[in-house]
């Protein structure tokens, strides 16, 4: 995308020097400026960037009512020679597209959605840090801004990009609890949209898990219960007897960019990867027989989220400490391509 | 609620004049005033009723990442003494809290759900068309304004309520494609509560259905779709053999108010119904051996909705031409409740 093509309003100063970067929180802070684009009488007008701030939506706007809001989770990260690279973005770029469709939301075109990222995060470069753990992370979204209270397609959306200064995300020990009753997706559902509306459905089941103790929920299928498929935001592995597990994605499972890209990495380092079913009693057997080894989520906010727990039925079933996780090896050679350490024999990083 | 508990700041005109009541189409056109509540640090403040116009909203609003915003549907009918009236206003406000509750949201105090809604219908009053067909349809509706995006309940919660002048709901005759492989719930999801996220998962379906020439969607259930439940913004009805079948409220039908209160008005009236699950198969062989009469929606922007036909397996059914409708005639018995024709027997109605 040629930069004229962009309005670009910048902020008279930055907010950058009052932020303490070693003790962020996840998705708390944002940038000085963010991007957004609307759309209109079926034409995208020309994207803007412009300081960050509240903007100004009508009471009736159907993503308040209906839902209609989809996302995308990436990150920035920066490397030793302060260069800032993106991780797949075409991955992203093409499931938020198939996400707007499910949505019944117009596609964005791929000049506003990547070429405005870059543009944005170029703009942005002092907020994504060197080092381990450090990254930028990058929310496009949009949402249905069209009025009216009619159930049915709004007919104005608009399209955002913010940005959020990252360390890692999740923080101590995770134990999961397996969905007995709750579940997040149904077959000929959204899950496999990036929807907004997704994420409502699990906040309460997780709240009801983290009062238990646990920090999130493993969901199975929700006609049996008997298929173990994703955790609350992240995708799921499993690695019995040396061999590492996950679900097919599906209508209700998420095809996830760490998820896939940790199947690659994993294939390249003569690991055993098998993409079926898993059974809830698969995974109690293991944990019974000993064989079941390390649980792990992988997500692009988490990265890799190693489990040390969950719980099935009320039994609580420990997992055995790892001297070699595969978990983290895998977090370490994916980590390394995303900073640069290591040789992108994948083609998969991208500079701003 | 004491009206010294609400601010009111009153427009300085008002636009009513502008408003074609001969020709309005559903949810387009807003009165001069809206309610707003706002929840924060665990404590709702005082109600504001101001003119209705957009608001200021952080760009990292829970409710555009994730979903959190739940709804209600009502009408105010003015009688011939110019009186306004509620319909089984206490209905939805338990129903609201309820969808607040499987949203992770606070639930909302009946002084500001049903002291706030009197009290700004009352302002509104002129907005209140008498004549059977006309209303002044009520939404009250609860955003996650809180700001970040960790994927987590939020903080902070707006209440609103905005209402729209309307005439009947749908105008032409409805023909239903009966659902085969998209569906609107989970078992254990959240198609029970008023959530925005519910209906941005129709939309695409409904508009494939629509391509080929349906108005609606009857939804069945996702593990089989052997079950029929609901269609798009209604329940539905099924008379077949002089008996009214529906399915029962579930963790995937929606608890709606118009179908509770036809079931009893047809149980005043002598007509058989029974509230159990429908199988497509005997719709179908009632639509084969000529039992099945009618098929028709509840909802309370609808009322009653007839469907002249339905779609299903890519064969049409064409439903017999009734003389002595029933959906038509509990339309009216209903109409007459809601308009202060008929005697309420049930206790529903309520004066502003």
């Amino acid at each position: 995308m040629n930069e004229n093509d962009i309005t670009v309003n910048l902020a008279p100063g930055s907010k950058i020097d009052l932020v303490d970067f070693e003790n962020l929180t996840f998705g708390n802070v944002f940038t000085d400026h963010m991007l957004i684009c609307d759309y209109k009488n079926g034409v995208w007008e020309k994207p803007v960037i412009k300081p960050y701030e509240p903007f100004l939506i009508d009471p009736s706007a159907k993503v308040f009512h209906y839902g209609q809001a989809i996302f995308e989770g990436m990150k920035a990260y920066k490397d030793e020679n302060d260069d800032v690279w993106l991780f797949r973005p075409d991955q992203n770029y093409e499931r938020f597209n198939k996400s707007a469709t499910r949505l019944a939301m117009p596609e964005v075109p791929e000049e506003v959605f990547i070429g405005g990222l870059k543009k944005l995060v170029e703009i942005e470069k002092a907020w994504v840090k060197k080092g381990k753990g450090n990254s930028l992370y990058i929310r496009p979204f949009m949402i249905a801004t069209g009025p009216g209270v009619l159930a049915a397609p709004a007919v104005f959306y608009r399209f955002m990009i913010i940005l959020s200064p990252a360390k890692s995300y999740y923080s101590g020990e995770v134990k999961v609890l397996i969905a007995e009753h709750f579940s997040r997706a149904a077959n000929g559902g959204i899950g496999a949209a990036k929807a907004a509306g997704n994420y409502s459905a699990q906040f309460y089941p997780t709240k009801l898990a983290n009062e238990q103790g646990y920090q999130q929920v493993i969901w199975t299928d929700d006609a049996t219960h008997t298929k173990l498929e994703e955790a609350g935001t992240m995708n799921v592995f499993f690695r019995i007897n040396d061999t590492l597990y996950t679900a097919p994605t599906s209508e209700r499972i998420l095809d996830g960019v760490t998820r896939k890209s940790l199947i690659e990495v994993a294939k390249r380092e003569g690991i055993n990867v098998e993409v079926r079913p898993v059974l809830v009693s698969e995974l109690i057997e293991a944990a019974e027989n000993g064989t079941l080894q390390e649980v792990f989520g992988a997500g692009t906010a988490a990265v890799v989220n190693p489990i040390v727990g969950f719980s099935y039925k009320e039994k609580y079933y420990e997992l055995p400490k790892q001297e070699n996780s595969v978990a983290l090896f895998l977090k370490e050679k994916l980590n390394n391509i995303q900073y640069k350490l290591a040789e992108d024999t994948f083609g998969w990083t991208v500079k701003i």
